[in-house]
């Protein structure tokens, strides 16, 4: 397949030169842009516009019409996997998704299957190739799942938890039918992003929004381990690059480097500098500005982006810096403040260049 | 003031040798406890517990009469000071704590004033030294209050929040009303601290639950460098140690064990063997059992338990380990597996030294 005409994010996530630090944002089509509320109005719900390639499609590219971002996600949910092996995914008004079945006994683990992305999940993949089209080529389209631990979570809780009681019982009382889910699951998000490749995702992302929920030793068996396991799975013709994101995850990093993805995401908790050290020329570092900084003043938001790519430090060969927010960009986001980030990234990343190139070295 | 009969808590934060693991839980007086349960029907609500200081120090007692724990903690609310504000603290059925006024803007913030602990704070002060009394040098008591940072979010966001954006849209736009609120907030934990000291504390703890909420830099800025001006207004007329617990602060570990606390608490995310390796020899380290792993088979809890001793490792001079959880105890835990927590840290740990003693060294 041929290189978009804006290839910026993927020779960053390669860890190749590029003119300016590309800058995505996690949920940059989303509730903060009255357009987004007007597509969802007109669908009548998140999970009709998630299940219709046309409008899942037109949510994706709004972001793009308005600012110079580097690259488009997918509009999707990150529960469609489990939907698809038969739970029953819902929202109910205000609360978040919720599951009709939940998954807490062995009965439950040994009816779990993976399911055939072309069936199942063909919604999902019809929309990437649409997308795919729609982009005609402008940036990279980016194909994303939940990781195994963090669909496990919705699994088994089924809906979001403040406390992760009922999959922590799970895990510290059955851990043999908590590694049997993460596994079905691994197995399952592998053979969905592969789809989403094929159909013509040029990178993909995992999120483990809950990964920093588990204990040290738990993470690293029943997150980091499954998403080995999605890493092992994966055919990607060409080298199509993967980004692992671990939310609370700063404490794993080296080894979530060590993992075999190309790129890892962190949050605001983490100092750039100090994760690029412990990173090294392994991977390359997406994040990671907090989204909350985006409700302060212009001048202010230019600040915080300032901070961050200097924080990261001068372009060097070997390391690659995608800017993004550390979570997904707040409903209550300001517009105009998206357009003075993406801006200010794209300005001071090229004068940190020319700077770069008229110091000696640093 | 004398020593406790049982002193090795302190000498744990003191980083003195000890006999066994030295281990309390964080709110250890709670809802899974059913005579906590009776105490607080018979009170008609949470408040009237912490502002009675018969009932405050009858749930201090009641689960050091169930377990061999090695330390007492205060029972009381982190909002206690917010509430000697002025703020009203209230809490709304099933909602958790509330404020009548919120802090958002300069005239709220020009507002705030340190209570006198020994006006406003009166019901505290007195709870600590009616337990102290009731305690008869058993084990030591710990005083805490919740971080400058911690308070400010429930005084800005008026409750609990998912995003702190108030809270977090106040320190982006107005950095100077945020420092104005967390410095008055330190000198006013300072001198709540230092009246429990005075009342009979023995150790003080300082929660900030919130502070891994914060990108990094305004962690520094806004809840360690306030913590900071809390132990400096600290009179510790017997050297009484202090913990300082970040929630969700594992990635700044190290400058929290140079702030000059006694110890640090750690969340379970953390590995007990790499912090101590950070921590070195300059504070004590405490914690951090996933509280959910209280939720498995008795056994399993045992063999958690061990697993925590056994990654913060051997006993050695200039180390000190107290056992925690690494956050509130939940109230869905059974009873019964406290006692085996408890006494698995007790046995181990003297196995351990045991071991230590025998071996030629690690």
């Amino acid at each position: 397949m041929s290189q978009p005409a804006n290839d910026t994010f993927l020779r960053a996530l390669r860890r190749e030169p590029t003119e300016h630090t590309p800058v995505w944002l996690m949920r940059q089509a989303g509730r903060y842009l009255p357009e987004y509320k007007a597509s969802r109005a007109r669908a009548g719900s998140f999970l009709a516009l998630c299940k219709t390639p046309e409008l899942a499609c037109e949510v994706t590219l709004q972001p793009l019409a308005r600012y110079p971002l580097d690259a488009a996600i997918l509009f999707s949910d990150i529960l469609t996997v489990p939907d698809a092996m038969g739970l029953g995914l819902y929202f109910a008004e205000g609360e978040g998704p919720k599951f009709e079945r939940t998954v807490r006994d062995e009965a439950a683990v040994r009816k779990l299957a993976v399911p055939d992305p072309s069936v199942e999940l063909r919604y999902v993949i019809d929309a990437v190739r649409t997308i795919r089209g729609a982009l005609a080529g402008r940036v990279p389209l980016i194909g994303f799942s939940g990781s195994p631990w963090t669909l496990a979570c919705y699994m088994v809780e089924g809906g979001g938890s403040d406390d992760f009681r009922h999959v922590k019982t799970l895990l510290y009382r059955r851990p043999d039918l908590m590694s049997r889910i993460v596994e079905i699951n691994a197995d399952a998000v592998a053979a969905y992003l592969n789809a989403q490749i094929e159909a013509g995702a040029q990178a993909v992302m995992i999120f483990d929004s809950w990964g920093g929920a588990l204990a040290d030793g738990a993470y690293q068996r029943f997150s980091l381990g499954p998403i080995r396991r999605v890493l092992a799975g994966l055919k990607r013709p060409n080298d199509e690059p993967v980004i692992v994101f671990t939310k609370g995850g700063g404490m794993w990093l080296d080894e979530i480097a060590a993992s075999g993805c190309d790129a890892v995401g962190v949050d605001w908790t983490v100092n750039l500098g100090k994760a690029r050290a412990m990173v090294g020329a392994r991977c390359a570092i997406q994040g990671n500005l907090d989204p909350m900084a985006l409700m302060a003043e212009p001048a202010q938001v230019r600040a915080e982006a300032i901070k961050v790519l200097e924080d990261f430090g001068a372009p060097q060969a070997g390391a690659g810096h995608v800017f993004n927010l550390g979570h997904g960009i707040s409903q209550h986001t300001p517009p105009d403040n998206v357009a003075e980030l993406v801006d200010a990234v794209h300005q001071h990343s090229r004068k940190m260049r020319v700077r770069g190139e008229s110091a000696s070295s640093l």
